[in-house]
């Protein structure tokens, strides 16, 4: 499991390329396109002169991402600027798709992401997957990956690959879910049990809400915690825009933290776990509220409504999330926090007993934690752009399937 | 503080060269470097073979590498290999040296390594430098830092760069002391107070300590946290091959993680942090020891002798420690904890009950924890080394220089 030999998977974003004529030629097929991406309608000569290569050689890498069909020309700039008018070149809407997919504990969740970024199909199914074994869960999601898909097709656009989130322990084979309690699922390999006609990548739900935070948040730094949470509790650490994964793939065990040593036992063996003080279920068991559909949705409304026993399980769980977080925060030295997920949602209550907590327990200012604007979107999104990022990052892979 | 600008200075290992025929012929010239300094000597042939240039290509290289003084030809290899004999290539004996300096709360040490990684000149001070400030200290310490230099230089080697491991967070900037409790030293800069004709890095002595496990630490993994003691207690995450500095430089502050959130008062203005129950002044006041000097030595002896206060006061220091790496194991997942500095003097009485509290806390199997073999030399080779890991990593800045 510490072999990771799907790490040059076109879905795994920034790996680096080989140090060759050929490498050197895929990376600066990967500038023009994250130029274009990032600041098109842009004239050869702008791109040119943005990444520092001739007009002559950013032309030969033009001529070939358009014949790929992952840049379009637009038709002649409008004039008034200086210089021969260029057409100018902007990524296409009608080119490769990134395809996510979501695994939740009480819904499956699918869209397509063409490479401007745009949502261009969605499609959601709600319904309890817990205690469902994967053959027919994942039965169900391919179904609704085969009509994002169609949909996506009908529009022009073909899927470059798939990526699933999961609420699990994901290995770094990014295909195998070694432990999603929540699911009760247990070293599921996902990967014979989807699609075989796609470039495949399984993540964590955490993974993929941190990397949709960055890809996607407003003013969101390059090193960040960001603490979701569906059931459990998760976290992703992102230092310098990339994911820490840990050496098994599991780093973000925030819920595993011990925040009281020696209290309350969980199931993973330990005692005063994160989880039993902030996890859902220790949320809904402090407030008094019984287990049912949308609890997330019906803690917020009770706790807006002022239900004291509710708001005070809240601040409760907030106190014990900036213990955890003291210790991360101490240990990591990110440049902020982010709630994500349902965090999101329950943030109103959660934040000032949070706050309280980490900067009682901090010399200096303390980390500043902000919310999520993504919330509940964020996995999804993040599993779709992850494969839209990694044919920015490497177009030569994709223009060599087109 | 949030700018590195010395993040470009040849002390800071694994940075990015630009993307470019001369970036490209900078990294080729680190290629031979490493090559041969880890595998030499070598000749001609065999560098291009295990590097994937052409043998042409390789000996523009090496030739350059020669002229600059960073290899040497040995004469011709022995005879009854395969193929015309070449001239044997090694890293220089006499070629650039890394300076390591060390400020400790009780003592001052320089080194100079060579290219080979062999440590060629070294002197120790003891004396206490708590309470003195910065300038006194630091002008005791170029005096020191003159001598090594001018003893590598008798042999025919001269000084890279000088790297100062300190017992405090150190800023990004690579010369700030921010804080250093122990020797009450705030906000100090140390390149105002230190030789100007040497490059200058300034780094966390537990940061150092990590470094030299991972280049000179016998099957030490890529991924791991290193923990380590003088007077209070620091760790350094280093993940795949490289260092996690944080947003501030202040990473691996696994001394104020709380492990007791309720219990002891810390001057870090938390509560119950790692520091109150296994940091040095607490054990010595657990173990009804008086503080004076060698304490580690004078515990260890104590331990060893069957000082059942002293033994429970490391049994306890071990839990500390247990519930706090249990915490960054979670979040971080790395391959192995190795405990090094003071803690791995005193590991025979700190291990058992540390493995015991992160096994009852982890569902699987444990993270392994190891103990340093360098143990309190880590942080000063790790310096040395640090300059030596530059030159091998862009050798045309050094060679520029030569």
């Amino acid at each position: 499991m510490t072999a990771p030999p799907h790490e040059t998977h076109p879905a795994r974003p920034g790996r680096a390329l080989p140090d060759t004529q050929q490498g050197m030629r895929r990376r600066n097929l990967a500038r023009v396109m994250h130029t274009v991406s990032a600041d098109g309608p842009l004239s050869r000569a702008a791109v040119a002169s943005r990444i520092g290569l001739t007009r002559a050689a950013v032309s030969t890498l033009v001529d070939e991402l358009i014949r790929s069909g992952l840049l379009e020309e637009l038709g002649p700039e409008r004039p008034g600027r200086v210089g021969r008018p260029g057409s100018a070149l902007a990524v296409s809407a009608r080119g490769p798709a990134g395809i996510g997919a979501e695994v939740g504990v009480d819904h499956l969740a699918v869209c397509a992401v063409d490479l401007r970024g745009r949502v261009r199909s969605r499609v959601v199914r709600y319904g309890s997957n817990r205690g469902r074994s994967p053959a027919p869960v994942l039965e169900q999601l391919t179904g609704l990956v085969r009509r994002v898909v169609s949909e996506a097709e009908a529009e022009g656009l073909w899927p470059a690959g798939l990526a699933v989130a999961v609420p699990g322990l994901v290995a770094r084979d990014a295909r195998t879910v070694v432990r999603a309690p929540n699911l009760d699922w247990h070293d599921a390999d996902l990967g014979a049990l989807l699609p075989g006609d796609l470039p495949l990548t399984v993540d964590n739900e955490a993974n993929f809400g941190a990397l949709a935070e960055l890809w996607l948040g407003d003013g969101i730094p390059r090193d960040f915690l960001h603490v979701s949470a569906e059931i459990g509790i998760g976290a992703a650490v992102v230092v310098d825009g990339r994911l820490l994964r840990g050496t098994r793939g599991f780093a973000g065990e925030l819920g595993h933290v011990p925040v009281r040593p020696d209290g309350l036992e969980c199931a993973c063996g330990g005692r005063g776990c994160l989880e039993q003080y902030a996890g859902e279920k220790a949320v809904l068991r402090a407030a008094g509220v019984e287990a049912g559909e949308d609890r997330v949705g019906l803690l917020a409304g009770r706790a807006a409504e002022g239900d004291e026993s509710v708001r005070r399980a809240l601040r409760e769980a907030g106190t014990a999330l900036g213990i955890a977080l003291t210790g991360a925060v101490n240990l990591l030295d990110p440049e902020s926090v982010v709630l994500g997920g349902a965090l999101a949602a329950l943030a109103p209550w959660l934040l000032p007993s949070l706050r309280d907590e980490l900067a009682r327990r901090t010399a200096g200012p303390a980390c500043p934690v902000s919310v999520s604007a993504l919330g509940p979107q964020g996995p999804l999104l993040g599993a779709a752009h992850s494969v839209v990022r990694a044919v920015l990052d490497d177009p030569a892979v994709v223009a060599e399937r087109a």
